[in-house]
């Protein structure tokens, strides 16, 4: 069986980061975006439609189509969320059966929970996630250290709403996880190694790799 | 400054084992039962009371006073575990100005905050926890794994109080730890190690040591 490794982070935490960073370093495949376009290609709907909804943004457009027709039922809306939603599923169990990887948030933790992956957990204190957000953020699309925050929190709590919505667990609670790491004031990079040789520490994969 | 590691732990998740052997591993020192030594030594009490009063146990015998009289108070009780407390606190940052250590419990994550600890949590499902204690639990005491599931939930508890009491803080919640580890199915010995590594990385110690 493949060996997992799922990220689940709070936003600003480098989470990503760190996932990104251990897939290189460990050779293996790497999901992130990835999942999003895969999930456009197969349901023919608009990228930014799809992340919308896995996402859980607040919705401003009406979803595009490409190549099929809308059957108008009672609810389009609820139907079509449960069908990104189902696709995710099938994608991320394709990807995950064809190789190791890592896969960045959606939920994969859970969906992926017959893999008994290596569920890791990223978070960090507010200023260290302001911080890292502000390193990433172009100039001219200036918020307030308050506005930046709010933002935060904002998608910290959509993260949480659609992980409690889909799974039923709580989102950040450490139970669910393997391993839970506090970025706050620290180099991702310099954490990559010593987390990857846990990794293959507990799933006992040979150094030599 | 002295770098400190400081392991709380769930009852039963061999995060006592994990401190030891990181201990161990990095050539430090390592305070656990020590601590409590030290108080009974300054205070003149007997080690199970002082024991009885920082692990918040019922108190079930009136303690033992060696070479000094208790005065009559008010509420000797009170002033007696505020007098253990006091001790505690000194005599944690007395050890940690030391040297490096590692510290097992008693808050001392939070009495050396300002060492900046390493601050590990270890945690594990309520199976790995069984099997656990019933691997260090003398064969003619044998309980139920109802009766010991029992007992590890009562020592979680007063954990929980005990570092709330004093601290404030909720004990367990991964906010208030620098890496937090699910034990589940681990023998503790493999992940030494790589957390031994990501302390090292993360406080910038020479791999040399």
């Amino acid at each position: 069986m493949n060996k997992i490794i799922t990220v689940s982070r709070e936003f600003g935490s480098g989470g990503r980061e760190l996932g990104k960073r251990l897939a290189e370093h460990l050779r293996i495949a790497y999901y992130d975006e990835e999942i999003i376009t895969e999930i456009a290609k197969k349901s023919g709907l608009a990228e930014e439609y799809v992340k919308s909804i896995v996402e859980r943004k607040t919705i401003t457009y009406y979803p595009i189509t490409i190549g099929r027709t809308l059957t108008t039922t009672f609810n389009p809306q609820l139907e079509l969320s449960a069908k990104i939603y189902a696709e995710q599923n099938n994608i991320i169990k394709e990807l995950a059966s064809k190789s190791d990887c890592v896969m960045i948030g959606r939920c994969s933790d859970y969906i992926l929970r017959e893999y008994n992956p290596f569920k890791i957990f990223v978070y960090a204190d507010m200023s260290s996630r302001l911080w890292r957000c502000r390193q990433r953020t172009p100039e001219k699309e200036y918020l307030s250290d308050t506005e930046m925050e709010s933002r935060i929190r904002g998608i910290d709590k959509g993260r949480a709403r659609y992980h409690e919505f889909l799974t039923g667990q709580t989102w950040g609670a450490k139970e669910n996880y393997s391993l839970c790491i506090n970025t706050s004031n620290i180099a991702i990079k310099d954490i990559v190694l010593p987390i990857a040789e846990l990794f293959k520490t507990i799933y006992m994969i040979s150094n030599d790799k």
